[in-house]
């Protein structure tokens, strides 16, 4: 299968990857994690972008906050699918982030997700490897019914509660 | 090759939808057009969503504006990577479209690109297709290459004229 | 008397739930509690709302944070009034949830009220079921009044502290 | 049945006060139309809804722009359930009027629907009264079903001319 | 002298008169402290201003949050010189309240000063009441100095830190 | 009586400018015009507020737009009332000029009225000159009165039209 | 002298370049044009910026509209001073490329002008030129007093047609 | 070399003039520290800005929260380069500080960095004054470096860590 690279922007975001990784663990995806800079470290986040596919990733997760560069210049450098996600930082509420990553400009798209998304960043790529996995395929069809079924466990303890 | 669906809240998003449309076609990628309402057709919009990774589709790209809905109302009915491409109406200019799509809860996420952003929607989804098909991902490259040239040239120009 | 139903996407808004809940239970008006996902459990949600005249409701609250999309989800289908109560999240202020929630297209209207509006949620439940019935009108006018009083209450004592 | 009214707060919004009461004349719901400006006659705006329920209203409609005062301001006159119609005025693009409607304090809800939203702002005033009249409620399903076939029929045309 | 009225919608918005009141109490200008509300006693609010001019006030100073309505509502009902104070909420950081109280229609003007401005406020109402009067003309003159001297001050004591 | 001055930061606001003389003048108030930019001619707009008072002047209206800072660069040099009209410039509506003008520091208010809203700057001035002018203060109270009809017939003639 | 580089993104964004252009040839600057893009050319733009300072080049200002990664992304390959012009494009009103282009991580700092100020770029540029070309200080000590008599005609001119 | 003036607005801004000023120490560039109001102590900040070419100075930085004119009024009453950092206040997030110093007029810009970006306005001066001088441009190039390196190290941490 192919694998997906968590890249941040720095390791303060580590617990943003953490996230992302438990859950592409939890579908047994391969992945790894890497902290490159769009700012700090150009030249390595563009040659790690440019070797991606022949390294066997498929999907690209790239999370930043600020003026979040470095989804935009991994997917400069890579025709492999980009999956941002915005981060908040101290000011402005991951608004900065969002538009930065959200907002790219025509020929270079960036998959984004949520302000501080990295679960659904992690269910997306595993979502975009299923279309070759039917093993994945039938993983995310289990999760979400598993998701329904949490969730429709609540609804019944609520009813029971409130509704006589 | 699995499809792609481009499906519009609307048909006055039609233009959004013909220029997904169009670069689809530039890849040789099949599509489907569908008009599907988050709220005028909630039936609808879900059993197609729920039908499409047997009818063949590999991506669903939503199109809509203000509340909009679509992307995630497909996204909740699959597992297939569902795209969203916030419009900008009337008002608000797309903000509101903009947050309505990027802005999923945690287990079902929304690619979500810029406001009227149909040719990366279009691209990403090409992009998603081609882990899967290496003549895809050569028409990226190839692409890719051609839009930087493009620039290059545009550049030569702009340097022939301003710098002697 | 028609039942309000007070729908809300996750558990982690039942503290939401309990300040609706309590106002209608001021005004002796019968309600249920029901978690249902526009996202997870989107069927459920879906047909909640369709049998919802039939099992005699004739109010819908629906609160949701992030991509609001649960009440316009509900008001796809349903023809009775669907209140929306955007909530806050982790980042955005809310602003995301209250676009999601008012910014409906034409044909669905979602009542919205303020972010985190609980208790207009359910006054304006109240207001509109007392249409039909003359002493739920009064208790409201009563309610009114008592709430005028407690200012004219403050107020006298503000004035005794600070005006000579 | 009850009436509704539909007031604006200045002369200049008589294209939205006229949507709104096309679409209850499409219902058969009888209207009024008014106009009561919350700052320069806040007197006639007060007496108009307290005495609005004793006058045969059921539902008041207010319509206002930039720090849009007129749907609280009637609101604080009365237990009807008032809905506000945010309008986008020259500058801010509907943003003022939006959160100057939508977040009222606890005790005096407004329905509030999007900016320049009068179509459902009438829709949701006919879902109200249609609690109380099931030919009402009837025509609202009618309604609601005929938009959902021209959808299906934009759908189609769709269809036909883009999958082959 | 006139006296200014501070107004505050609340009592949780006591801080924010007490700091008002403080500051006309710094410069001798005398003043009554009120609750009345825009929504829960549009009466008492009503007639309060309509009188105010009679009773010897100058300025009227508001106080209020979230759809704050406050300032409008006096200002509607008399033609002294309303200074609105838009307060922070728990959400939108007074965004809401600024908008409210600022993006008054032509003909009712507020004097807005900034979110939680409360020394402003009493400070503006002194610059009105100056106007009229000499001895309050010379104290505002008298505090701007040494306010400047203060910044002086602290000035020097940062130059004999940091600069050697 | 004291004159109003009303400064502008650049020619092209002498429409906004325009519109306040013709309010000023409509109440007999004597006013001059200026054009003083707080970054192009820095001493002169200081030197123009430091002098204000002696020269006659009992309100200084400031109208700039973008980084307004105008009209705080006035009252950094006076203790008079300043207004200030936030203006919309070709990006942002307004916004920056908004806040701008509106976020003060403690000591040093401005009164901020609505975004280009020069008719009520004016009206805020002629209110602040009347505390010591009662020709002035009746001729506010006969302009609101008249203001108030005016709605009235024009409420009278949508009447007649519209509910028989 | 040290040459200044004007970088655009794309070649639409000429007419934003022109003015920058021209502002340089009023002081005699040196100056060349180039487009680059973040995003299409990203090679080409690290390369450039790599080798500006030994080319001869003393500030690189650049100018680019939506995600606008390009001032960063030249910051990130020079320790030369960045300037940074966001663009307004079609929709969000330049919000997007000023949060893209000001909201620079610690340690690579952008030096960003207001949206679409070209003007402002060049002038920031020759000032820090002039930091070492007692000439070039002279012109600007010059151009500035220039415009200062030229708001002082403009101002003149206006108290002629006002101020009797 | 010239000298660094790092001027701010308030002694509560002390904490952000101390990063900027351990950042210049780290590079030997002479500066000083003052406090200047553009509002309490308006005539001391545009004479501090009229003489800073004269006295030594080459960047002037400007930090000030709010409606944060500081910037721009030394912009106004110098043409040495001036760096502002908008700051966060209590309210708002840093947005009308941000807004207030970058969005200015032709003709006299600001360059502005990041809200709180105390460190990269210091960096943005070294640049500028390193044009001039090869061994502060020869540090800037070792600085970047070694912050490389470290994103290096930790990035090998990371991989250590995570990627087997």
């Amino acid at each position: 299968m192919k694998k997906v690279a968590i890249i941040m922007g720095s390791d303060s975001d580590l617990p943003v990857a953490e996230k992302a990784a438990a859950k592409l663990e939890e579908f047994g995806v391969p992945y790894e994690v890497h902290i490159f800079s769009a700012h700090r470290t150009p030249d390595e986040a563009g040659s790690f972008a440019r070797n991606a596919r022949a390294a066997g990733f498929g999907v690209l997760i790239a999370a930043a906050g600020m003026a979040a560069h470095l989804a935009g210049a991994l997917a400069a450098n890579t025709t492999l699918p980009v999956v941002g996600i915005p981060l908040k930082s101290k000011n402005l509420d991951g608004v900065d982030a969002l538009l930065s990553t959200v907002q790219m400009p025509s020929g270079i798209p960036v998959a984004t997700v949520a302000i501080d998304g990295a679960v659904n960043a992690a269910l997306l790529s595993v979502q975009i490897l299923a279309l070759a996995d039917e093993t994945l395929a039938d993983k995310l069809t289990a999760a979400r019914a598993a998701a329904t079924e949490k969730v429709l466990a609540k609804n019944a303890a609520v009813e029971a509660r409130f509704n006589k």
